[in-house]
Parts: C-alpha cells; structure tokens; sequence
C-alpha cells in the first residue's frame, strides 16, 4: 500500500508538514508532562523527548529546552517537581518533500498558556 | 493581545483547522494510552477522552469509540488491560470560521499501525 | 498458576494491601495528569480514573476529587488548565483478605508537594 | 514539620519501604507507557526513566531494561512502536532506614500480564 496516496492525497504537502509536526507536539506534551524533574535530571528527560518523538513519521529534528526558572517556581520540600507545561520552550521540525514546518511550544505569560504553533515554514 | 494575529496569520484558515486537530489527536493518544481498561469501563473512559479534549482549541466535536475486539486480543488472566493505540477509532473535528476538518485515526491491519490523517475537510 | 504463593508468599497481609494501593496511587497520579479540565469536564475525569483504576488487582474502592479552587488558581485564557498533581485529593482503598488500606493523596501546602500516604488501615 | 512523624508514625519502617517503591512502579509504568521507541532510541528512554524516578523519595536505584524482543514484536511499518508495559524488566530499589525494598515488574507469559511484586527484601 501507499500510504501517501491512499490516506494523504487529500491535503497539500504544506498542510501534511505542518499536520505532522502538530500531531508530533500534541504527543509530546501529553506523554511526558507529569514526569517527575530536577535540575539534575533535566537533560536526561530532554534528550529522550527527543530522541522518541524524531521516530515519528516526516519529523526530522526536534530542539527540547525545559525552563529552569519555571522549575524553580514549582519546585518542592523533596528536591524536585512534576514537569508541566509551562516549562516547555521546544521545537519540533517536520519535512514534507521540500516543505519544513517549525511547530513551536512556548509559555505566553500573557495567555497564562504553554501556546503550540507554527513558528516558521520554509518552501 | 490577538492570538489569531499575533501567531497564527502565516497559515491560512484551512491549515489552521488541520493543525488544531492534530495537536488534539497527537495529545490524546498519549494522555490516555496505558489506562486500565475493561469493556465494563470502557463508556466512562470514551466520555472522559470527549469530554477532556474537546476543551482545546477550535475543537468542535470528538467521537470516540473504543474496539472492544481489540480489547479483548490483549485481555490478561486480571481481567483487564491497558488502552493500547491500536483499540482506538476515533475523530476529532476542529473547527476554524468556515473550516471544517475531521481528523481520524484508524488501526490500519496492513500498518500494524494506528495511523492518524485527515480524514475530512468541508469548506 | 497460584500468583498469590508464586509471588506474595514472602510479604504479610497487610504489606501487600499497601503494596497494591500504593502501585495504584502512583499509576493513576502519572496516567492522568496533564489532562485538560475545566470545572465542567471535572466529574467525567473524576469518574474515569475511579472506573479505571478500580479494576487493579484488591483495589475495593477508589474516591476521587479534583480541587476546584487548586484548578481555578491555575486557569488559562483558554477557559481550562490541565490537571495537576496538586490539584488531587483521592483515596484508594485496597483490601487483601481481611485487611483494609487506605492510600491517600493531598496537597500539602508547607511542603508544596501533593503527599501520597497510608492514612488507615483496618484489621 | 517532620514528615515522618506526621504522616508515617503508624506503619513500620518495612512497609514504608515496600510501599515508597511501589509507588514508583506504578509511576512510571503510567508516566512512560505510550512512548515511541525503536531499538536505537531504547538507551536514552532507559535512561531517562531512572533519572527521573530516582528523584521520588526513598528510591536508591532504578534498574531499567527493555526487552527489545518484545518492542520487536510489535515493530510497525514505521520502523517504531510504543513502549508498552509487556516489554518492561524493571527493578526499583527503595530504602528506609536500614531497610531495602527491591520492586520488581516483569511480564508473565502464563497471565499475559506484566506483573508488579517485591522480589526481595534486606534487613
């Protein structure tokens, strides 16, 4: 079977790069947050988000930082916190032929929300 | 401060309504895999997966149906299991002005794969 | 297959009872964080993880409740937050044979820490 | 305020011992379920599962292995599958006072069931 032409041949490649890296960070998001973090720990939680969710299809990179300042703010009497949301900065890049699409997750002090959108697409 | 403006006036409506939904299906496939699950509790966990994620976004509509044949493929000697990606059949309908997308994911036998596209979109 | 002498036999009673109900507390914390909620989406949550959770091995009872004001403090603009742990206060009731433990999870404000604890247990 | 004294006063040393860890089981059975994994990616998943589940209280060590005949066995068309509890051989060392706890899961074919039990404890 060809999966593009059976299932994807109803959306532009524009709109499948920027579909992908969507489904990619909506992923993210919701397997990890809740995993407990420090300081210590931070790199080892950064470094497996990335290296599971680049398995997904057309993604090609994807650029995790967690805020230590928002993990200070929730930090606890036990030496560490849950990761949230709000402590997010990332990036996730996903290809589509020649079409990049930069999907980005960053806390909007304003909104009071981690906000996912499309930072950049590169044609 | 104008969202709409302010991060997502470099994608048209159409793309927009795609990548809602997206985020949605990406989020909800790893909120809720590895809950317990039976066919006796399988109601209340559709409702709660409706009900979650029809807050996000531009969310109109989620229907879920869990396979209950799938379900009971992984059955343990417990009498339960845990909700894997392969029991899911569900759409998310994500709504943008005019736009209308239905985002779908399906256990595709041939994938061995719970593959997530767009399934639908009325302009 | 007797799971019970093959695997328990080197345990009490009353460890296992806490042993099961501490097992359930530390899965249903990790499964549902991160969820989206609002006040009205509150007792379908409540009621899927009881359902769900209810079905592990002794567990007797599970009482679920969401801290409404916990999830007010953490409201976004978007009209709902996602669950967090401080956000939980449940009691999980696991019985072996005729021994009854209650697990308990809840916000402790001078530790900032949602505390998981035996709270009782009934011979 | 002295955690112990207030919250841990009525039960003993061992089963504080049992029941810490076992609350780190169900942890992170819930917390890393789900989670896209190949055989190449499985090394930084390990890891990142014992750093942050050290950081819960009482845990001494974490032993982490994937079985990657079982990820083999659910491999997909998109050379990846998701971590589920099946493939989990995990060992979470917990320790009180002078008392060691060792958690162990491990899937067992004859309940198609990965199950949760302490393996072993020193005094």
């Amino acid at each position: 079977m060809d999966v593009n032409e059976e299932y994807f041949n109803n959306i532009t490649t524009r709109e499948r790069a920027i579909f992908e890296g969507a489904i990619t960070m909506g992923a993210l998001f919701h397997q990890f947050v809740g995993t407990p973090i420090s300081k210590a720990t931070a790199p080892s939680l950064e470094n497996a988000i990335k290296q599971s969710l680049e398995l997904q299809p057309a993604i090609e990179k994807i650029d995790v930082k967690i805020d230590l300042s928002k993990l200070d703010e929730s930090m606890t009497d036990f030496d560490y916190t849950t990761l949230n949301g709000d402590m997010l900065d990332i990036k996730v890049y996903s290809k589509i032929e020649d079409i990049l699409a930069v999907i980005r997750i960053e806390f909007i002090e304003e909104l009071n929300y981690p906000l996912m959108y499309v930072e950049d697409i590169f044609e």
